[in-house]
């Protein structure tokens, strides 16, 4: 099967002209399942809740994910996607997952990162693994990463492949995501942003790109460049993610010393 | 405070010659904490576990622990050290922590890899700290890095370090061993051997070296060569492992969130 991602530079505040930039750079690629960077449509450093709160949109109602849906209908792709959403009183940093068909679920970030949290809320749902023809897709997103037991509960609960969509500014994730792939053996895609923001204090924001896809073996089936957009697909093997077993002894599952981890 | 450890290239079987070349590769270098390979004094590949019982040694009784002990007195200096050990009928793969002081504890390898079942049990002791001169050591040996548990539970036990005696035969470990430490904010002292072994059916084992002390922060302080023996030490600010804070919100510890992983 093939997956891809579209590694943008959004304008903040221009959904409109970043969706319209989104759907130019994914230009006629195929594949089962495309994945967007966090927040891909807003841009991240919103200048006040005010601010953050005028851009955020519910999910599905709001124009992104309607968007969205339109187009995994046209390409017959799935999209994960990160969104500004806002429930009510209370913002999320999302992610929307989108079949074919239409809207599947949202996946709320469980761990928000530093100035994060003076806009959106902890994440309130369950981690979750979806079902996309097949396959079975867990969703975390951006500092998610910094947590093992974010992959790691999606790992156990059937994913063949993490979509990890990220706005990264600080250096180590995508090499970490190589661990988070040898560990529970899963697929991951991780997809960032380029460019820089300096919208709150002079604080210049610069992001590091390197969208990538790795394999459950700990591969980098590719990696983006850091400064430029583009949008790749890299054909992968998903039955590598179902078996657990790494030689005739060690099942990485099976193996797990419950009787010694002591995690509260 | 300073730590090291000795990267050796142990011959197969023979003890006495691989304590004496430890001693001499360890020359007059001084550290609070010196960590040997896994299985540092025997050798890995066992034909039999006939020939594996005749090699291990109860701890710490046994003539190697004995040694480590006097040595830990003449040097001032705490050691962690692989050794085969036998406890009645059952062979461990294990770690014994030495003070100064003498004796203070053993390990045994939580998650046994591939062949080494054929002679090892599963270890069967916690995992466990051992305050070292006011230092607080977590150990765990080679293959328990693949599962992020295990790091997990000794930092989550107040680990400052992670002692990580090894013998690597594949490609990952060193770099994982970084995302151990963002993840958990430890250091991590992985002490591996150099060399090969061709004593099971012809089958070649070479071992990848690359000994190496990293930060909480994910900085490679240091990393030995893939094939020499040598032995280093390196000066660490201990004071780093004890800040979880990784910014003004997010702190690796508190910001766990246990209310949404599902790790059994």
């Amino acid at each position: 099967m093939k997956v891809g991602f579209v590694q943008n530079n959004p304008k903040f505040g221009e959904t409109e002209a970043n969706l319209e930039q989104i759907k130019t750079l994914w230009g006629n690629l195929s594949a089962e399942l495309i994945v967007l960077p966090e927040l891909f449509a807003t841009g991240y450093q919103f200048n006040s809740k005010h601010e953050a709160k005028e851009l955020a949109e519910p999910i599905p109602e709001g124009p992104t994910t309607q968007k969205l849906i339109s187009w995994a209908k046209e390409t017959g792709s799935s999209i994960i996607a990160g969104i500004a959403e806002c429930d009510g009183e209370n913002l999320f940093n999302s992610a929307v997952i989108i079949s074919p068909n239409g809207y599947i679920g949202t996946y709320r970030k469980a761990h928000v990162f530093d100035t994060e949290n003076r806009f959106f809320s902890q994440g309130n749902l369950p981690l979750q693994v979806f079902e996309l023809g097949g396959i079975r897709v867990g969703v975390m997103i951006c500092f998610d990463w910094r947590f093992p037991e974010t992959a790691r509960t999606l790992a156990l609960k059937g994913a063949d492949i993490i979509a990890h969509p990220s706005n990264l500014v600080l250096p180590h994730c995508p090499d970490a995501m190589i661990t988070r792939c040898l560990e529970n053996r899963v697929f991951a895609i991780t997809v960032d942003r380029v460019g820089s923001e300096n919208r709150v204090d002079g604080e210049e924001l610069s992001f590091i790109g390197k969208s990538q896809v790795v394999s459950p073996e700990g591969d980098i089936l590719y990696r983006a460049s850091e400064k430029e957009e583009e949008a790749s697909v890299v054909e992968i093997d998903i039955d590598l993610s179902r078996k657990k077993k790494i030689n005739s002894k060690n099942d990485l599952f099976e193996g797990r010393r419950l009787d010694l981890y002591e995690l509260n």
